[in-house]
């Protein structure tokens, strides 16, 4: 029935800003391109895992997803710590803006003439111009009274001139550097990861309807991180003479559970196995020393171990 | 002989226009690069299959394929229609203007403000702009008379300030929306297309040379069909346990034609497949959850089932 | 030891200028990405082969690799030449300029108009502009004496208004044709290759750490033209009928080594090759019509057959 | 002495964001080119009437300029509304976001299905979704509860799904109409403006350094206003008869001062003006008409009438 | 009353395709800027001259024009030609595609191996492929009986495989080189031009709402003329001692019409001249040679001598 | 006569490289434009004061201006230093690559960790890798002997590395520091400039023909000088009544020569000037908080006081 139908596939608050273009991407490599107008937030995507796709800022999407109004989410697990909300996150997602793998820290900072080298220095009082006033509030209730003061952005501009502490985001630092400023205490180390409630990942056969969102979700994990498992890896496959076999394979490390298959001609294996691209100019000439022949590499585009 | 050298090959006459950027790129993925020199029009290509290669007005080229002086064309079925020839379409070749798939409409339109509805209630004698007027004229014959005039293009400028009815092609129908306007009837349905003669097609053995041209028709049907058929579908590759394998292959649409080899660990297959990537994202999981393991996807540059 | 950690891998000296582009996308198509900073000429590069990459002027790498500053270079084999040292080329690498195969040629050019068509018939005493100095002095050494000015680059600006005769590089000719300058000798034929010193190839087992040195230089030779040798070849499994199996193997040339597996279902084989992109169009025919059944072309990311 | 020298010029906060690239742009035209570092908000200018320029976002500069930590801004005037300062707003200065004039509305909106039409049908203690909670705090002050929560930004993205009603900036309504959103009030007009603090203004003779800010203030309005107005205008310049002269000045409205100068030649004047572009193409056929003859249309880059 | 209202500024119908990039700079430069929409035809401006502008095919303009859907038009005079509509020429309009001029030809064109030379020697019952069939028609009528069928471009692709004669237009005649054609004949040379209805030119004042759309027809010839104009001069002004006066006077083409005025210093003179820039690089040193001091030049963007 | 007119027109050698550009920038807006074919060296003019434009390598032109084979070169100094020809700077000309003004230094250079901090700390029998050995030789002559080796260029990628020290060209010393190295000596400071032969300015009206080139050398002079000026200037024009015209115009430096004309109305003048950009904003309120009145700025595009 078309409203049995409708309710079928995942809800998925998705963020703009510096993650976008990295989960634009993302999806396209896993099959599930999405179609976005820059002036319109709801995106198109046809799936039969997603009903719906939403683009917000990224700190609206804890909140929107412990309230059910999305089944799943993607966003940094510092909008999480700042929304004080009970979501699971299912799996980091190493990814960022460009070519980052996502990876950021919450950070106290302060100008470089500032004495000041921990946090336990801070001054009783100080003002401190935060962008992440929640997570600053609970770093410093055990330690000393502070009169933080919201940030829209842009915070390390105001310090030390307007304020003389800030709280921010980091990446490479590179932007902390150029305005002067040091970090004196990392509050959070953050990722961008997959989010979804303790409701969904809660339900049981029992509720057929309910489940179902529950497999999906499971469903999409596995293709992400499939997919940016591939982005690192090729698929060698090479041929390999019966007496060589065993001391090949041994180059080959058990993770990689390589797959070996008899030749028509008797006297022949085929050994493929997926292999990491940072291992792979140190294996190639582990292999072909040890009796490799006719070694191809080929380029993957997603791989799943198991469920 | 170089006589005889210099009839080998087919001559192909190719669209410019709104085909012409897609013709080429699936010319270079098929392995048939095009040398274009934009002011030129006839193109190199170094190829046993392919004599000679000219673009042109797609317009011109169902008769001069008709005629002999091409052996094959790819142009709209549009155009077909329009030029009245009886030129044989050996494949729809599913592309068009960038991402499209090249399936268009000849459509009569008006203006939203004009009560008329269908092409039964247009006025006898009214004027129609057409950039089809033989398309036109079959379509009116049997209900009104009409006052049919040719335009060169860009027919929706001048519905209704300057004629009250038009006739042109329209894809996602933006640009009719944009100018106001609505269609009243669909004259034809078109899509993109490989063609050729019957003289051709009914060639036999008994006269070599031009059953020659023949076999090389049909490899060129076969290796765009491939290479088009290959931009929606991977290939999977993956292992399973003897005891799982049925189950597994039960999950793989018979049209797939698996194939399965048995692995040296005797209790081993690996099984491999290309399927489409729209049924990709439900077919991994349900792979995964009946026994696959070590699943890889990889990429594909052509795919052909048989000759 | 982290003295004896610092001289593991390779010391390269890299080419700038026309070849830096090609070299910079070979090397990251052979999983070792060099990041270079437009204004250092020593490049970052994170691989256990190689110890430090430097980019400088061609010219001056054969004299850097002879007295083992560096271990291995890049270069066109005329900067060998006219530096008149006596390093080892180890592999021609087919790549140079944008598309180019790295061929080109060292040519003594005059104006279309001077009759003086060899370089036997040029005038005793005439001044020649030249580019390889050392390369055109031993062209005259046994021909006649010559006056030989050294040019800075843009030799064809200078020919027939202001010297009579130019020693100049050139791969298609055009720059000289669009001159209006004829070739009358070739000096040498150059290409891009890679090269190492006596020392290091002399090596033994007896002195491990220079040993280890010659190893990475194998290495390296391999990766790099395994990975050209794939950018012009593709991989194609197919499957065939156990009647049809031998028909199809003999389309398949010895030099490709087809690898057959023996498929579950007792009556098929499944064959494997690496192909030539140019052999492509006409062997897919030929393998379909004599047996061949779901065959699928896939793209490679490198290939060595042996070491 | 170099105490002084360092407080002579003002200390200016400039707004990044959509207003950053037209504020670039107007300082490059009024000779006070701003050498900005994309990851630095510091800027560098070299200008004896400007000290320091610091590039933040918007929201912020009123504080700081009412606190006196820079002596002027720019910003749009919703800033200066929801951030309840008591700044001097010295000129209007009119561009924005690309070609704009900097005019905006801050509005309420909501769902296009929703039957409420004015802000009075809001029904009680609805969820507001706003960028700018104290103007919304004041909007509803007088009407009736409503529970307002802050937005981090695109508002519209969650109207209706997530929340009933928004608040937030349009100027051409184009991303609400594309979200399917209604306006139903409008709680601010906005534009770009030059502020300045009281402490500033009210500055006498009597202590010379506050004063020379004043001074200083002034003239970078005049400056910033004398370029913003020569972008609109031309200067015209024409030769009239004696006996036309009265006639054609009767054409060029009194606001513009035509300067009208003797030719030697005693029977001519020369005449010229500067004149709007808008009012261009209605005023040469006037003059021409009216005795003008070899007029000449001049760009120009900078007016200013008086003091 | 908004009847009248309505009536009131001009219609214009301007040229899409090659003339569309050309047209909308030169209105942009003469103050009449254009906002069109790619997808849209009807085209925005804000000016009390022009009520409406429609982009079109230039081939429909001519008829409009006369039948007075619109009051002028901008397109080739080819287009007319081919029309045989009476339509006005006012004014030459010096551009084109790009730099061109505007200037091109419409010819008969043939294989450069085809013996025929003159339009006389064409074979009787010849095929002529054309672009203009009605000026083709003409051109043969006294001449010899020919088969004329119409072309929908891209002519020269079909000489002299497809047909034996073809008619186009060409400006560099790069294109007809490149595919191997000759001119045998020039049928009609062409240029941009501005075109309007004898109805609108033969108004009188005694028909007062017609005859202002007269006058605004004729200033929006002086303006784009005198637009077209100012791209290729310069304003020059220059002092000058009165004992120089009339040597300097004697270098300044009576044409150009100088402005002299004294200076307030009674030995001084100011000198101002529109001149070409072609001529600017021999004037200037023969203005300084003669007496001209503190010469400066300055560019213009229009320039009218008189209505 | 043809023979004749051929001899008419200046020979000119410009540099590639990184003079290129901006050469061809400013003799575009110095109304010379350059038709230049990227694989040409022989470049396009239409201009009576020049006959043929080479493109060459800097380092070969002045030897080219000596040897009379072309009349006037641009070309750095440090070229003419190390060619040791003896050609005439006949005008600096304020540009280089980019933004840059043409400045720049011939430094000797070492490592930062290299103690020696002067030329005559070198010690004996260095080895300097030098891109300008005769310069090098020369400044080493009466100092200590070292071994000077040709540098094709990069030479900073190889010190220390592969030699002690460099000579090499810097400009803003950028390349030099991210390489780690420091100046110890500087050779040599260039410029942009201008050169002509001795034979070519000590003509006399005696011969008339070559005299004549002496002319269009100067020409050409203050052409390229007037044009250069230009860019970095404004013309002022504004009005001023009698009783504060003195006072006006001892705010206006001397050297501008403002020119004053008497307005129609007796009671005002009208006073203009070129001034310099740099100067402007502190200019203008001092104009017009002394008196000036409708003040407008206009960009110039040349500016010569006097021959």
């Amino acid at each position: 029935m078309s409203e049995n139908q409708k309710s079928v596939g995942l809800r998925i608050a998705l963020p703009n800003g510096s993650l976008e273009e990295g989960t634009l991407r993302l999806f396209e490599e896993a099959n599930l391109k999405i179609w976005k107008d820059s002036r319109k937030h709801v995106a198109l995507i046809y799936s039969p895992l997603i009903l719906r796709v939403t683009f917000m800022r990224p700190q609206h999407i804890p909140a929107l997803v412990e309230r059910g109004v999305y089944d799943v989410g993607i966003c940094g697990s510092d909008c999480i710590e700042e929304s004080e909300t009970h979501v699971i996150q299912i799996a980091e997602l190493p990814y960022g803006r460009g070519a980052s793998n996502g990876v950021a820290k919450v950070v106290l900072v302060t100008s470089k003439e500032n004495p000041v080298e921990t946090i336990e220095q801070v001054e009783r009082e100080s003002v401190v111009l935060s962008e992440y006033p929640s997570i600053t509030k609970r770093a410093f209730a055990q330690r000393m009274p502070v009169d933080i003061r919201f940030s829209y952005g842009g915070t390390e501009a105001h310090i030390p001139g307007d304020y003389r502490y800030g709280v921010c985001l980091t990446d490479t630092g590179a932007s902390l550097k150029a305005n002067g400023l040091k970090v004196i205490h990392t509050l959070l180390e953050t990722h961008t990861c997959l989010i979804t409630s303790r409701e969904i990942l809660s339900t049981t056969a029992e509720s057929p309807k309910e489940h179902e969102s529950k497999k999906l979700v499971v469903a999409l994990k596995h293709l992400l991180l499939g997919t940016l498992a591939a982005r690192e890896r090729v698929f060698l496959v090479m041929n390999v003479q019966t007496r060589s076999k065993e001391r090949l394979l041994k180059q080959l490390p058990a993770l990689k559970t390589p797959t070996v298959t008899p030749l028509a001609d008797g006297d022949y294996f085929s050994v493929g196995a997926v292999v990491l691209k940072d291992e792979l100019n140190a294996l190639i000439p582990a292999l072909l020393m040890n009796g490799a022949e006719d070694l191809v590499e080929m380029p993957i585009s997603k791989v799943i171990r198991s469920w």
